[in-house]
């Protein structure tokens, strides 16, 4: 599972201070989650290529998180795609891009796909045989969710010697790695666990952007691997933070612990700091494994 | 005079390669001339003061010509904007803004007035005492207008040795400045042009894109100082020019050397093109005074 920081800073685009956008790469998905003004040209800096892009998840339509979609559905157009885009996102979405694809004339040549998001619970949204997608509905100024990736359980390993020695014939190989029992060549029902070892341990990334303070959200992303939750503010400036439905480094840190995720990263930065670092010093007082989100960081997991 | 460029390419935005975006200084007005996506950043690096922008003029609803209006518009909220801000753009351009700002709950705190355009004739769109645009519509795959700026006449000089001799009262000056004829203390009437020098000759800029080759264009823009013409092609790719509506820069400088204008500035480039000195080239068969348009470049008359 592979993380790319695409934007992290809240509000108005500046010169190395994009608005949100991240890819998250699991299971040979690339998946693109918020796009803010200028994320096709974060893709391009980033060498990501843009056909790889089939799924587009945004969390709400403040422009800080999809003023760039059009463009880049534009954009793909122009790259003569094929492929099918699904776009998954608040209701709103599809007539706002529709609407500027009529007056411009410029139909994509591919299917646009829209599956427009209003439900107040949390709701599986995508699954396919290696991963799931679920929101998680968050508490902002407008409808807004962020989204929970989970990665289904991988393929447990087999285990040569045993399974020669239980006499299992080849053919039965798949069905031991999806974890099922075998009978064997004298007939015999083998148990799964004796002639397999466990697969990899699937991961899960909760994204939680834009939200205020709230433990609700907390059973959802429940001991996830990697959490980013927005902190737009200081603790100084908590009262902002209320007052904006934003949350502070502190709050996600806090969010984080009730969670016993293993990893938190932080960002939607305030443009009002000079330099990030007291953020992570703030989220650290409560939280230890916290790291900065930075345009063009890759986390890897 | 002042014309900084912002973006000069046509289609995706890419890292130097903004889209069509430029700012015109003419007496005291910032006028912003097309607005596409990652305008806002290009105007914080251009060091263009946001508050001094109070009238956007958007040539046609093609995305590299205003997909970043929205998010300046945001922009201009979030720095607490108190003054009204006038675009003048296709009709259509209005009813995109406001469905964004609705679903996102972002009115703004200042007045945005839209003068939506659909006349196929041209026809002035602004006036004060110093200043006229005028729109020239143009012929591309969408609804399309170029834009004519055109200075007053400015203020005659005053001869103040004549005036003395001629026994003027100073009540007089401002008339004498506005090129009216005067009593003096005796009761005769004084000849203006006796008393006074020519001020300062008017300027005037077109800004033509996106176009196709279009003759019927050039009494509308004829004896401009400056005219600055699409050229997205070369001609070697002219077949493309007329399949797409647009020009060549062998076109543009027809167009230029045609309407007898004293400056032609191309810009619009296709991004398939490696260098843009060709363009130079090509443009300079035809017509002498000829500038690439580049991201970032200040033109000052």
């Amino acid at each position: 599972m592979k993380l790319n920081i695409l934007g992290c800073y809240s509000a108005t685009p500046r010169k190395n201070a994009n608005p949100t956008s991240q890819v998250l790469e699991i299971r040979n998905h690339l998946f693109l989650i918020d796009c803010g003004e200028g994320t096709q040209v974060q893709l391009r800096l980033n060498k990501i290529k843009f056909s790889r892009i089939k799924h587009i998840f945004i969390s709400h339509l403040h422009g800080d998180h999809f003023f760039g979609l059009v463009g880049l559905i534009s954009t793909f157009k122009l790259l003569t795609r094929e492929a099918d885009l699904h776009i998954y996102g608040p209701k709103g979405l599809k007539e706002i891009i529709t609407l500027q694809m009529k007056l411009s004339e410029s139909w994509t040549n591919y299917k646009l796909i829209f599956h427009e998001l209003s439900s107040k619970g949390s709701e599986c949204i995508f699954e396919d045989d290696k991963v799931q997608v679920y929101t998680v509905p968050l508490k902002h100024r407008i409808y807004t969710n962020g989204f929970l990736f989970k990665e289904k359980n991988y393929h447990r390993k087999l285990n040569i010697t045993a399974i020669e020695e239980a006499k299992i014939d080849m053919s039965y190989y798949s069905k031991l790695q999806q974890g099922k029992d075998v009978i064997n060549e004298d007939g015999i029902l083998i148990n799964n666990e004796k002639v397999t070892f466990q697969g990899k341990k699937p991961l899960s990334y909760a994204f939680c952007s834009d939200t205020m303070f709230d433990e609700s959200i907390v059973p959802m992303i429940a001991n996830v691997h990697v959490l980013y939750h927005e902190s737009t503010f200081l603790e100084k400036h908590a009262k902002l933070a209320i007052s904006t439905k934003h949350s502070t480094a502190k709050q996600a840190a806090r969010i984080a612990k009730q969670a016993d995720v293993k990893k938190l990263i932080i960002g939607h930065y305030s443009t009002r700091y000079g330099s990030i670092d007291e953020f992570k010093l703030e989220a650290k007082e409560i939280f230890e494994d916290v790291a900065l989100a930075r345009d063009g960081k890759v986390f890897e997991f």
